[in-house]
């Protein structure tokens, strides 16, 4: 068996056994109240049960795994990321934003459910990833839960993904050159990636000083998962993305793909790819799975 | 003079005080950016300085004190609190919940601003209060920042504040009995007032068990804070309020009002009011300005 397919066996298996875990462990942190808020309830569920490829639960859970770090622990933390990463799809989908219909293969939470409760299930799985990063089964260690916290709250607010939102709806008026759309998509996706990477460092315990090589790969790794939704925007399949393509170019939005092209954005892509794994160098066969979840990140198609 | 005159001088000077700190702190946390971010900081800024009656911040003030907590420590954890509850107006006053146009006597959010921006606003406001949780000058102890986010996480979300605002939006038809508005009113208001007074107590180090009086102090507030707010919305004057006002009697919704008429309702109140200072008798003259606020709950006109 050739090394991609040895790759592609490993990251198989993990993707199908995190989104298990992910979606076991919502199950068990969102049970339906027997009051008037089970709609609520019902709609946080809808939105963090059974969608996503949970690519940042898993970039958190391998990390972590370098370290030798609990599993329950390191699942708990990736569902932290992953209620953010569904609070801002929830948000990012509303009428006043993105208004889209579809998100991972079905209706919208808002067509689902309604605005306001999609505005509150999204407000409510925003304060889950905090209350689960408190929690004694993440982390027994109150220095360790406040540094995640510290971490996640930095990543997803005005200096991280929120943000990088804001700026990418000025997008369509502003213009912006290679450097600017570097900087919101570093915001706005890598901000939220980079979280996943440094969260598993930190229940590793890793000392910051320590943790260069792994954010050096979770920066690449961000900057290249941009550049490849930004193809599949051109390029993919909208049956496959379970969401509506193509809407940057409609827009008008300087992206990766219409400032570099085609083929030099997917020859960065692919670079970045190889630069990210090369900061792996140092952890040996144990980072397999973060450089076959490098190489996907480019590779998928959806 | 007498004691209420004497509490209205502690408590006047205590409210433009903690007024003050809490715009001056908003102030240094949230300097423009230099980018295409700068309309959600503007956004940040116009929801939190300047406006509100600090209430939640000043029963944290008020209780840390009571422990001999650093002031710059409380007034963060304070605004923190003060983020949260500024985020959930900003989230309210949308087109698809209440709808609103007026807040603090000036345009709401979306109204000076736009919707998109509200949402990401209310979003990134909502992060803040966790990362001024876990900054070293809020606490250095690791495990009182730990505890400060988990008391806040659970006070805002899908069991606290989100879960009292859906089911008070399910309000109009349910036709909930006293029981089930007071519940509904420990969630939507409660909640939130209550972590204040817990977070004073977390800061001033006092083990949970000993914080029984002060929980205690909290629940009657909350519940006296919004009978208050019933009988404003049915008496009160829309130009001193600052708000839209007789929203609830046009819907038809159950409130402690509407269910117990309003001289009932009123002697409830205040007997809240005098049994929540009850819980205050064994910090002595140090408790002088959390009965004084206690009173202020009741006795106020906006």
């Amino acid at each position: 068996m050739g090394l991609v397919a040895v790759e592609n066996d490993i990251l198989k298996s993990a993707l199908l056994r995190i989104q298990a875990e992910v979606d076991e462990t919502f199950d068990a942190f969102l049970p339906a109240p027997d009051d008037a808020r089970a709609p609520l309830v019902e709609a946080m569920r809808y939105a963090a049960i059974g969608g996503g490829k949970r690519v940042r639960p898993l970039l958190l859970v391998a990390t972590a795994s370098l370290f030798g770090v609990d599993r329950e622990a390191a699942v708990n933390a990736g569902c932290a990321v992953e209620a953010i990463h569904a609070y801002s799809l929830i948000h990012d989908d509303l009428p006043c934003m993105d208004d889209d219909d579809l998100r991972h293969g079905k209706p919208t939470l808002h067509k689902a459910f309604d605005e306001a409760t999609a505005v509150l299930a999204g407000d409510s799985l925003h304060a889950l990833a905090f209350d689960i990063l408190t929690r004694p089964d993440t982390s027994s260690d109150p220095f360790v839960q406040s540094e995640l916290v510290r971490c996640l709250a930095l990543a997803s607010g005005h200096e991280g993904m929120a943000g990088g939102q804001v700026m990418d709806m000025a997008a369509e008026e502003q213009n912006y050159d290679l450097r600017q759309v570097t900087r919101l998509q570093q915001l706005k996706t890598g901000a939220l990636l980079a979280a996943s990477v440094e969260m598993g460092s930190i229940l590793g315990r890793v000392p910051p000083d320590g943790r260069a090589p792994l954010r050096g790969y979770a920066r690449d790794i961000g900057l290249a998962f941009q550049i490849a939704d930004d193809l599949l925007d051109i390029e993919g399949d909208e049956a496959r993305a379970g969401k509506a393509l193509r809407k940057d170019e409609g827009q008008g939005k300087a992206t990766f793909v219409t400032l570099m092209g085609i083929d030099k954005a997917r020859a960065q892509a692919r670079m970045l790819v190889e630069q990210a794994v090369g900061h792996l160098a140092g952890y040996g066969d144990d980072a397999a799975l973060l450089a076959a979840l490098a190489r996907y990140i480019v590779e998928r198609d959806r």
